[in-house]
């Protein structure tokens, strides 16, 4: 329901005490000093805190990430320890890295007491480049480590050498995805105080994965499950930033804590763009084997990826690039290995997408270069090694992250590119080409393939209310999805009542103990699943309590419609056991209608689309525009086709700014280059045009609802799409190799041309 | 626990909007015109409401009291409907009735717009007397009604008439407790808001009835239950006044739907000197019958209750008088009537002892009046008179209000009698006089006896935490009494659990969506008991799960000290069913470890004691001073002694300060003159010597903890003990016959003598 009311995190300030960090100005350097006094004896300051002084010297924000042994197995995965600390206090890794903290009566005297705090470093060579990182001799960035790999994986199978060695033709490539992000609306934000009644902390954070922080804050503070309880706001955005747990959330409750004061920090715009986790920045060395036909005959990829100073969701970065390698292609042999840098840059987290629009650019980019070498148009190409009915179930001889064999669960992904093919023609070039002469035309493909709704699992909690309305809970928290509506959606048909009886409540680590989170489109497949089951439960529940109110046997009561009917002519409703639950009703003591339960998930569900666009590319400047975009996709059971929708055209709007505009840049030293809205460039309303989806429904057996995740598909295709068009447009053999595709690339090629 | 962390209802108001009322200036007066559109205007103001506006004209505050038929029947109780507006529109009945609302951004604000608010009154005749209210041909405060009477009761036993006729010894007397009441430390405050993601208001009100607001709320907006919660901060101090509903925390809840804000009322200290419920207010015109040794024969009261412009309890409290009328007294005859009359004054509430100090002043100086007249001393009238273990227990001829026959469970109250006179012997007076040459000394005695724990229930919740930690939660609200501690001892002895491992968090309507409230002396009896009822549920519950945990029988498992005993060497502990029951556990789709137990009390347990006082009257001024204080009381097992104790001896501060000083005074038009502390005078703990309180444990069969109440019965006493001792003090035939005891009067008795 869109009301009006949302707020966001610094709405919430009145009353409480302002945190703020003191942030490394340094990419690689050990801090020799550490003199907070006169900061501390500064009106309006509260406390100046070091990670001496709070007793976290050395400790480091706890890992996330347990891979399933059988995929481990399968690619040689192996991780590095990370010990990216929560303050630095003798070494930091990273400009923005956090390394004091300020508690003042107001943001005003925290800032003025960040610059009174006394700080000396004696810098250390700063590793920038993942490739260079990765050799020996690189300086090295934690004592803990022989070098800077954070993790690697490797997986072959069919005999790629032998197909390399007798194929028609081997296209080989250099791909670059540069280090682009979420940057989402609002900030993060958090917000603690002490509950003396409870003595506990209750912490708001603007956090897809509330009992991810909450566990961390356990982890650190050796704290119980009941000394910290932890909610999520609205949130202005995730996009898989706010799904990484942070060190500022794990001060803020030792801070709530530790001062007794209520406590408040909001993320400003700067601080954002250097403490945030970022995404992407990959490099892919790929090599493509065709028949003479263009049929793929082996595909083999030796990628780096540069995660900063650490990244808790390494192993799923490196993973989800290693599995989406493969595409919705017909694959014979493949050779393909990963390997991630630490780095002196900000940390790295998933970024819608995480790892999938990276291989997606990699092999899409590859395919382009093998049709030009054929003199296949960017369709023929695809249309001879998509996969369709006849080839679909299709397996993959490797296991997913979750150790389940991969198999792709679609109908016809060829019938797929028809679809985008009729919903946006090549012939909207020529329209195109007479409406925007001072543009050349182009049209670009690309196809994806993603595998959505990761388990393990999910819990959601529906209770009937004393009216007999319902309150639903899911463990995934919404971060702008509208899993308000979705899910008291999910729960209104479940339960065969009118949505208006359903009322859905944001979930915390008190109401719900267990949950997950929302990342990896799992929000609408596993949270929905688990609140179709729950409703289910609850229904199974009140059946028993019907009969027995019925005077009946439970046996002979069917829930239809809303109502438990006993027989023909008597049937009980909700709001009737509601009150026989209440005080003084014939129930009261059966205990609450209240149910929680836990969906697991056997595996995750493919879904596969394919994106076309035409691009104009400036004939005097470079620049390119996107003039028209098409989506199809085969999508599950759409539980709201405008959230669905949203979804997609969101994501391709985030596409777009990842392939022509968005990038942190750093300088040679470490120094971040991209710290204002200035100097990183997010897409504007007027960068997009309106975007054809069509959703072509193939239902899935994975999950009860039928859906199929669809938060990031938006996203994934684009980048290869817009560079494919570009490619069409600019002509004369130029090849789009790295995002964001460069102006000045393109202008060179068009002079050149 | 105490923690300091104690928060007054003001300390949350950041970030609120501040609400103010007008309240009138006038007695009784038709309102003529109310012209807001000044005030309106006014920077700051967000709006100005009245009842009007808010669709409130002629609604009242909703009644509370739902007598029992049986003690309706039995005394011919007959309830006038009363109708006290929320917002008065066209007429208002007493000084400091709210008129209108202003909401503002800050309390300046607020109460700058009040003074622009303009008003114009027809002034009408002022009821003040309530003997006179009660007369033919006085002005009638509301025209629903044919004259002032609010409630009436009658009952008789025995043949009085005759009883009355035969006697040797008919003392008759008039007595009056003027009007003083609670005055807590904390005025009133209430905080509201809008929830947009629950579509409910959330409202804190420092009640002792949560759940009685948020009934009267869903009662005048239409509202159903999820629509509302109500929830209790910390409350300093309640006494009664804060058993009441308001027509401010009704408003605030709609103020904070209708403005969108969040909004904050505190009373100030004028405001609630004329706008919080008082109490008190009674005069009786008493009969006692005596034979020639001094044993009652007959007694006869008629009285007269003030509640001013309405009381939502004047069921309880007239019916409270009558009862306790009878004492602890072998009384074989009895004729008792009482009536309520509407005044032009400050609606009345309950406050501590709710009708039992009036009716123990009227009966105990009665009993001074004969022992005067028989040459007794005030200890041997009582012990003549006084139930004992021979007569124990002891019916009496009427229903109480719960409509069970009244029998007293004590064991012997003339040992109580002596047990005092043993803490406190007459000769203690030599003493004080050596001490006190300035005094003259004076010795009191006063019995009284309190009906405690009135149902008909309360309820409580207790729920495994995920680290095998309670949380404990009752209906009934704390205002101060320490409930965190009482009930988290009731709740670790039941579960054989130390007490570290239980928290008792405060209820709210949510977390207990039924409940009844702290008043009556009811808590730890009701709650304390639904406490203990939650945790055998609960045990219960866990020993099925215990079972199939260990693969055993259910019947053969036993909950001994803290464990679930399987076998001799085999036990199964709290933490591992709550691993169990948790996402990943074994009993994971089980079920939450969480009860919800309903206690029903089926009538009261009654407290007995005796009050023993020495006073010193001033020789020059005669100014009383208390210079030593005894309580002997039969009560039940006290689960911690030094919260009975603190209740005792602030019950004795209490009823010092309504003994000695207090006093709501009315000029004979009906202005409030006591609207200050300066006029209003209030014991100091200089006032007060220590209290020697001797506890004689009486079992009572009534409940399954064993106890009876303490909240109110250091009241009740004080009054008559006081009253006693002045007399002797003075002499002469002296007799105290009004509280607060008028120092003029003693000074010229002193005169006189």
């Amino acid at each position: 329901m869109l009301g009006g009311h949302g707020q966001f995190v610094a709405d919430h300030a009145a009353g409480a005490h302002h945190v703020a960090f003191l942030r490394s100005s340094e990419p690689h350097a050990v801090i020799t000093r550490i003199d907070t006094a006169v900061a501390a004896r500064m009106p309006g300051v509260v406390g100046v805190f070091t990670a001496a002084g709070l007793g976290l010297c050395g400790v480091p924000i706890p890992s996330l990430t347990t891979p399933d042994p059988q995929f481990t197995a399968a690619t040689s995965c192996v991780l590095a320890e990370q010990r990216l600390s929560i303050l630095a206090s003798d070494r930091v890794h990273y400009v923005g890295q956090p390394i004091a903290v300020v508690v003042a009566e107001d943001r005003y005297c925290a800032e003025d007491a960040l610059e009174a705090i006394e700080i000396d470093y004696e810098a250390l060579p700063a590793v920038t480049d993942p490739e260079s990182a990765l050799q020996p001799g690189s300086p090295v960035l934690f004592d803990h480590l022989d070098g800077n790999e954070a993790a690697r994986l490797r997986y072959s199978f069919g005999d790629p050498e032998r197909a390399f060695a007798a194929a028609a033709h081997v296209v080989a490539g250099t791909y670059r995805m540069n280090r682009h992000g979420a940057v989402p609306l609002e900030c993060r934000g958090v917000l603690a105080h002490f509950d003396p009644r409870r003595q506990r902390v209750e912490l708001t954070t603007s956090t897809q994965v509330p009992h991810m922080v909450r566990n961390a804050i356990c982890a650190v503070t050796g704290w119980s499950r009941q000394d910290i309880k932890v909610s999520v706001p609205d949130v202005g955005g995730g996009f898989g930033t706010k799904a990484n747990v942070y060190g500022e959330e794990i001060l803020l409750a030792m801070l709530a804590r530790r001062t007794g004061h209520r406590v408040i920090w909001v993320e400003d715009r700067q601080e954002h763009l250097v403490a945030s986790a970022q995404g992407r920045d990959q490099i892919h060395r790929t090599r493509l084997a065709l028949d003479a036909e263009g049929h793929i005959v082996a595909w083999a990829d030796d990628f780096v990826v540069d995660i900063g100073a650490g990244s808790l969701w390494v192993a799923g970065i490196i993973a989800n690039t290693a599995i989406h390698l493969l595409g919705p292609y017909r694959i014979p042999a493949a050779d393909i290995a990963g390997r991630a840098a630490l780095t002196n840059k900000t940390l790295v987290a998933q970024y819608r997408g995480a790892g999938r629009p990276e291989a997606t650019f990699a092999l899409e980019r590859s395919l382009d270069a093998a049709a030009a070498a054929l003199g296949l148009s960017s369709d023929e190409i695809r249309r001879r090694n998509l996969l369709t009915d006849a080839d679909l179930p299709y397996a993959r001889p490797i296991p997913y992250r979750d150790g389940v064999p991969i198999s792709y669960d679609g109908r016809d992904y060829r019938a797929c590119l028809e679809s985008v093919l009729e919903s946006l023609p090549r012939d909207e070039m020529t329209p195109c080409a007479a409406t925007h002469p001072q543009y050349r035309i182009g049209y670009g493909l690309s196809c994806y393939l993603e595998a959505t709704g990761r388990g393990p699992h999910e819990t959601a909690r529906i209770r009937l209310l004393p009216d007999g309305h319902f309150e639903v809970t899911a463990g995934a928290a919404s971060a702008g999805q509208g899993h308000e509506t979705v899910f008291a959606q999910v729960a209104a048909e479940a339960l065969a009542v009118p949505m208006e009886q359903v009322c859905y409540v944001p979930g915390d680590t008190e109401r719900l103990p267990d949950g997950v989170g929302t990342f990896a489109s799992r929000s609408a497949i596993l949270a929905g699943s688990a609140v179709h089951k729950a409703a289910h439960e609850l229904v199974e529940l009140a059946t028993g309590r019907a009969a027995r109110l019925a005077g009946a046997d439970e046996a002979d009561v069917q829930y239809t419609d809303g109502r438990f009917h006993v027989a023909a002519e008597h049937s009980v409703s909700w709001p009737e056991l509601a009150r026989a639950a209440a005080l003084g009703g014939d129930q009261e003591s059966g205990g609450a209608l209240d149910v929680t339960a836990v969906y697991r998930v056997p595996t995750v569900t493919w879904t596969m689309g394919v994106h076309a666009v035409i691009v104009g590319v400036h004939r005097r400047t470079g620049i390119v525009k996107v003039l028209r975009y098409a989506v199809s996709h085969e999508g599950g059971r759409e539980i709201n086709p405008k959230i669905v929708e949203g979804q997609i055209i969101g994501g391709v709007a985030q596409g777009v700014g990842g392939a022509l505009f968005e990038q942190w840049r750093y300088s040679a030293s470490g120094q971040p280059q991209s710290t204002t809205f200035a100097a990183y460039h997010l897409p504007l309303s007027t960068d997009l045009p309106y975007v054809r989806v069509r959703h072509l429904h193939v239902d899935t057996p994975v999950n009860p609802i039928g859906v199929r995740g669809a938060g990031e598909s938006g996203t994934i295709a684009v980048y290869s799409a817009v560079a494919c068009a570009v490619d069409d447009a600019v002509g004369g053999g130029f090849h789009v190799d790295s995002t964001p595709i460069s102006t000045g690339e393109v202008f060179r090629a068009l002079e050149a041309s």
